[in-house]
Parts: structure tokens; C-alpha cells; sequence
């Protein structure tokens, strides 16, 4: 992810607004990696599926600068029957700069009710959280 | 218009690109105070009417910083068949910081479809062109 | 606060990488009202002063929309030896729409280094903490 | 360049305002490719070099979806003694969506003072603008 000149403040590094923006780029870009290149526009609008956010929390332990790409991991740790929750650490050069938690549940979208997901969602997710925090 | 720390870069004035921005949501207010509270969102969902834009230019004439209040002024300048031309100056501390011109067509949203506005906005907007500029 | 058509997402709520974004708005403008029109950016410029994040967590209970104006509330909560505490909760129509606790920490800005704020600071933030979370 | 559920409005296109803040970017990307990954950041912190914005025009042609990739085709169109001028063509599936003129001077960042720019630079640009429209 390339951070740049518009992304930072007067202090040279980037805006703290700007990294849940990030963050959740990062989760969107994980959902289009699975879900063979749908993300939540196409969530929202071909599956009718939603998954508005419920929380985040971030801790920020270094800043984020234009001189280096920034890396964001991003993995689910739990899933629940309505609900999964994200893990997103943002890494330059190495050094995490921070790291964040976030949980969506899912919902229909055109009903904006909370529901299940379908079948397919609830195996790829499963099948990615990893064995550590899922046992 | 408050112009914050977030809305700067490292040179320690407004972004570029956040200068469209500041000017479409003045246009934004512009509608808002003319259409009783109704601006994009509620033409759009409420009267199934978009406004896209096909022009904007701008010209750059100094910095904006968060030391002043930015004042947007805006008024329409031609009104076509289907089209309608916006003129937005933003003023700081009475100093002019950038002057643009932008250009919508009235559409039925949810055919996007370009179409003559009603008649109620065509009267709205006729009466608040400047006289030496609709002659 | 006005929210407006860009601040939302297809889904046409505000997108929620928005409302951080907000919610720091409000925070600098809690400072502005505090230090005589002083915000984060003459806090950094003029005074020296920097105060980034390390922590920001938020619940969010409805969504926001454009149907309303978003009404910001924000209190400091805590005042370490070089770090404060706020609060922000969004209200909508008298919903809460969202409630944050964000950390701040106290540098001297041009050496990005931590250090207890000065003695008017300490003062303008401790009389403003509600009695009941102080004690 | 990735479009994304939060640059989209209601309308489920790109907000207009997103579009320069697309362009610059892909200005900024020209100068990172041909500056050894220098951008504006590194330009200006590094170099002593700003190039801020005189003028933008853009007219939209088509809507930006997130259903495909935006290509932002970046060239220089004109360099004068103190001035660089760009175009930017946004194309998404083939189809051209908006196109842009983009104006910069170039100063001395730190003196926020006109100026020609250095000699590498002047070389830089002038081998990349277009023979037809350099003649």
C-alpha cells in the first residue's frame, strides 16, 4: 500500500484518520482475495450481503510514513454465528506501526437485519483463522 | 468551512486534492440552502434527481491553512436545457485562495439519464444567476 | 457536523473509515474551544506541542446518515503524567451513533519525544474531567 | 489503482471529489517512477523542491465503478521556465472515464518561492512529453 504526500499531515507522517481508512482497505482487499475478486461493493450489491462494522480498536506504536510501502497483514481470529472479527497489523520496513482489531457482523443487505452468512462465507473464514486462536 | 491538521500536508497547508472537495461541498450547501435542507443525498433518494458532474476547473491563487476560517462563496452562473454551471471562490481572511467552475447535468438517478430538471429547481436556480452573467 | 454525500457509502450510510475522521474533528475542535481558537495545528506550530495517538477504540450502534446533523460530544476522561484520555460519542437525532475513547500522548513536537504537557494544558484539560470518572 | 466501497457515494460511483485525489496520486506516481522513487514527500523534504498546483481541470466522461480497475495514464504535456503541466487520462475497461490538465510551478520549498526547477528534473520531463504536442 503506498502511503503519499495527501495521506500525511503537517507532521510529516500520516494522518490518524487516514489508518483505520488503511485498515479497512486491508480487510476489503482480504475479501477479494477469497472471494475471487469481490470485495463489498460487490458483497453488498451482487450478494446482498453486508457486514457493517461494530467495533475497532487500534494501537498505535510507530508512525506511518511516505518513506516506505506499508504492509497490512490481515487474518479473521474468531467467528461467531453473526459476527467475525479482524486482526490488522500495518507493518513498514519491518517495524509494525500499528495494529488493530475490528468486528463486522453480517447482515442481508437490502433488510439491513443482522443474519448468518451463507455457507461459502462461514468455510472460508473458518478455514483461515489460525489454529492458535481458534482451538 | 474549518480547515484542520487533517486536511493539511507535510508543507503545512491544505492538500490539493482536498480543494475540490471543500468546493463541492459548499455546492452541496448551496442546494441545502436553497431546496429547504435538501441537498445531494435527499435530491438523489427523495426526488430521484442526480446532479453529476461532466466539468470542473480550478485555479490556485494562494495557500489555504488552518489559521482562518475558509469561506466559501458560490452561485450559478448559466443554466442549460439539462446542465447547470456552479462558480465557487474560497476566501481566507479576505484573501481569494482558489476560484473553480463546475459543471453538472440533471439526471433521473435511477436511470441516469439525463434529463431537464423540474420546474420548481429551474426557477431556483435562474433567480440566482447574476444579472451580467445571464444577460 | 454536517454529514454529507461523500462522506457515505453506497450502502448510504457514512462509510465507516469516515467516522474516526470525525470523531478527531471534534477532539481538535474540543481544543480550539479550550486554548482560544488553538488547534492541533498551532498547538504543534506556535506551541510546540504535539499530542499523536497510540490508542483509539469505538462501538458503533447506528449507522450515520446525511438525514441529520451528527452532534459530537467530547470530554477529556483521564489526564496521566504525559498522556490525556477523551471521549467522543456521535449523536444523531438523539441517537447515539457511535462512542470512542481515544489516547493521546504529550510531545515536544519537534523532537517527537513524550513529555508532560505545561502546567496550562494540565490545568485546562483536569478542571474538564466529569467529577465521577475522576475521582 | 484500486476503487473501493468507501470511495463511492450513494449513487454507487466514485464521489467526484475522489476523482483529482486519483490523479494526484497518479502525478505523484510519475515522479516516484521517474525520480527513483522520489515523490512529492521525498521532493520536498530531500530535495528542497515543491511543485504546487496552479490550475486543474478535468472533464468526466464516464462513471468510476469499483467493478474494474482504474488505469491512471500520467504524461507531461508542457514545461515552461517555471512551470510543468500534466494530463491524466483515467481509463477503466477500456473506457476512459475522465481526463485532466494539471498545472504545477515549481519553487523552493522552503522559501515557498517560483523557481526553475533543476537541471535533472528539467531533462527528465522534457525527454517525456509527447513530440506532437511538444513541436
Amino acid at each position: 500500500m503506498r502511503v503519499t504526500w495527501g495521506d500525511c499531515d503537517p507532521a510529516r507522517i500520516a494522518y490518524t484518520a487516514r489508518i483505520p481508512w488503511f485498515a479497512l482497505d486491508a480487510i476489503n482487499g482480504w475479501w477479494e482475495h477469497h472471494l475471487g475478486g469481490d470485495g463489498w461493493f460487490q458483497m453488498e450489491l451482487d450478494r446482498n450481503m453486508g457486514t457493517p462494522f461494530v467495533h475497532m480498536s487500534l494501537d498505535f506504536t510507530a508512525p506511518v510514513t511516505p518513506r516506505h510501502r506499508l504492509i497490512c497483514h490481515v487474518w479473521p481470529t474468531r467467528l461467531g454465528d453473526t459476527s467475525v472479527e479482524f486482526r490488522v497489523d500495518g507493518v513498514q520496513d519491518g517495524v509494525t506501526c500499528f495494529s488493530g482489531r475490528f468486528v463486522n457482523v453480517f447482515t442481508i443487505a437490502d433488510k439491513f437485519r443482522k443474519s448468518p452468512p451463507p455457507e461459502e462465507i462461514r468455510r472460508i473464514v473458518e478455514a483461515r483463522i489460525p489454529a492458535a486462536q481458534s482451538g
